[in-house]
């Protein structure tokens, strides 16, 4: 029962949450899913009346499956299977909601590195778990992924530093200590999340640009005006935005906009017209390390040459080695169904492939 | 016509200018005022029949007195003095209103590293200027000088890095751009203008030091939240934010709190019996580089030899070098009159006399 789900890139941040047990958001959120031809999770899950106890494998190593956000999301998966089946306490389903399961969930991309791998992972497992159980899950879908042929997302991948706070821990603590936080999802978010669909549906780069960095800026705010406070963006980060905004200035329009999820590593959405010479600009303010490693990855980016005038306005004190590599993607679909067994993750007996 | 004036830590900061004429700020702030015997700025005015032009020197060199701030004190000082001595056309004071001015005016301290330069450079010359005009000014003490005696300050002042954007620009923008500067102004700030008085008259430390350090980091993410945003704040200046919440949460209560103003620096208020053991811990933490420069300044620090469980939980990655150096000083008196005609800035000729 293998599915793939995507990494979402968070527009409108949700800033927190009002409820720990059932990770309520406090404020609205958008996202734009990313194709999978780049990011994806990847998850298999299996009932058998042969497992003896629910077992969980991340990226090959079997992880702690008592974990309280694991056990919610499926105590509710099922919950909802069991009342769609008609309440009844005999099963009456193709799949006993008694039977004990078996993930196993795979990133191509790095964990806990605030790509938003978590909000992927439990995306993916309650798409399979729905699944599993006979069920449909629901979306709300602000535009295809057709919708807007041109955007393309620049994934800047930082180099080193760990996250030092996780996500959900630090979301709860600004709930509960920023004074700032209250307002911005009271106030603040309703009124720029009708502003943002209305640019996504009208195509508008220049208004969806400006209000996914002023909404990103202030998700961190946010954070700063937590106690005690929680820094996501490092010197990196702030070298990435005053470059994007320097771009901007020269052209005389906003051609990139950045968005940071709960880490330093940048998402930069623009318009296919602009990646080339954006990656190039980007190239020259933080020269690659020479280790091997490719530096572009994902789509196909073409080479561009600089004007002088540009190099001059926008290129300033070259940081070596501060961003690891650049993927380029764009919007993509939303969960797949893996119908190739060989795909599957988990093998007839239930096991992981990998660690066979 | 000598003065002394003092840079001042501001607690509750100045977030923004609702005039920027007459650079008024949009919320109250609190100041504690430094001890002139570390920091200080020293101001000469005089004014005379036999000069031709307003002239000002800033640390010896010539500046620009077209100034539009500058020239808003002075004619502002000027406007005050003539309608204290009845309004009259006729100029009846011991010195011409007409007169055209020299000020030469020195800090000791680094110049527009976010160490409130300005301020302390703007609160002399008004000084001096209402002194030579025959003017008294008017400051509300919340406390004196003597009212704790065991506050100490310490300065850290971080490596590297020029300011990148002046502070009353940087401010325009955020009253300009900020949603959560105007909610911090309105409903945050005189909340908490209240509660800090009443920590400071109670020397109730662990309320004065949480109300500070969260004060802080509100001011500096109301700049994250302009547009463009302003980072004031670097790595280094992260490094001391989660030291300072280390070493407090290793002894359990507030003993040291930071607060930054428009720069990377640090400003640590402590009380004199933890000045000695923090600065261990901080040059555990940032060993200070061997090129000859003294690393501790100011007030004597006594020595600490640090408990290994402190060290254990408290010293993480040291950064070398990322503090150029610290200076211990205390809160002091306001403006000083200097008589000593030898300590003055300007010679009888009307002339720096670094610069003759």
């Amino acid at each position: 029962m293998p599915y793939q789900a995507v990494p979402c890139r968070v527009l409108s941040l949700t800033g927190g949450k009002r409820d720990n047990d059932l990770i309520l958001p406090i404020n609205s959120s958008l996202s734009v899913t990313l194709h999978q031809d780049q990011l994806k999770t990847t998850t298999t899950a299996a009932a058998s009346r042969d497992f003896t106890e629910d077992r969980l494998w991340l990226n090959g190593e079997e992880a702690d499956m008592g974990h309280p956000r694991l056990q919610a999301c499926l105590r509710e998966v099922q919950r909802l299977a069991h009342k769609r089946r008609g309440g009844s306490a005999e099963d009456a389903g193709p799949l006993s909601l008694s039977y004990k399961i078996h993930v196993a969930t795979e990133n191509n991309f790095p964990t806990a590195a605030g790509l938003a791998s978590s909000a992927a992972g439990y995306a993916c497992l309650v798409s399979a778990l729905a699944r599993l159980y006979g069920r449909d899950s629901l979306a709300l879908q602000v535009a295809p992924e057709t919708h807007w042929p041109e955007l393309r997302v620049l994934v800047m991948v930082v180099s080193g530093e760990k996250k030092p706070v996780g996500s959900t821990a630090g979301m709860q603590t600004s709930v509960d200590t920023s004074p700032l936080l209250k307002h911005r999802a009271e106030v603040v978010v309703p009124e720029r999340l009708e502003l943002m669909m209305r640019h996504i549906r009208e195509r508008d780069f220049e208004g969806f640009g400006q209000l996914t960095m002023r909404d990103s800026n202030q998700f961190h705010a946010t954070c700063l005006d937590t106690f005690p406070p929680i820094f996501y963006l490092n010197d990196t980060s702030r070298h990435i935005i005053a470059l994007a905004h320097r771009f901007n200035a020269h052209h005389g329009r906003t051609k990139v906009a950045y968005t940071f999820d709960a880490g330093p590593n940048a998402v930069i959405f623009t318009l296919a017209d602009t990646v080339a010479e954006f990656v190039e600009v980007v190239k020259r303010s933080f020269p690659p390390a020479t280790n091997g490693d490719p530096f572009l990855r994902g789509l196909p980016v073409g080479s561009a040459s600089l004007p002088e005038e540009l190099l001059a306005a926008v290129v300033m004190e070259p940081v070596p080695g501060a961003i690891r590599y650049i993927l380029h993607t764009q919007p993509g679909p939303g969960p797949q169904l893996l119908d190739d067994p060989s795909q599957h993750l988990l093998g007839a007996d239930g096991l992981p492939r990998c660690s066979a």
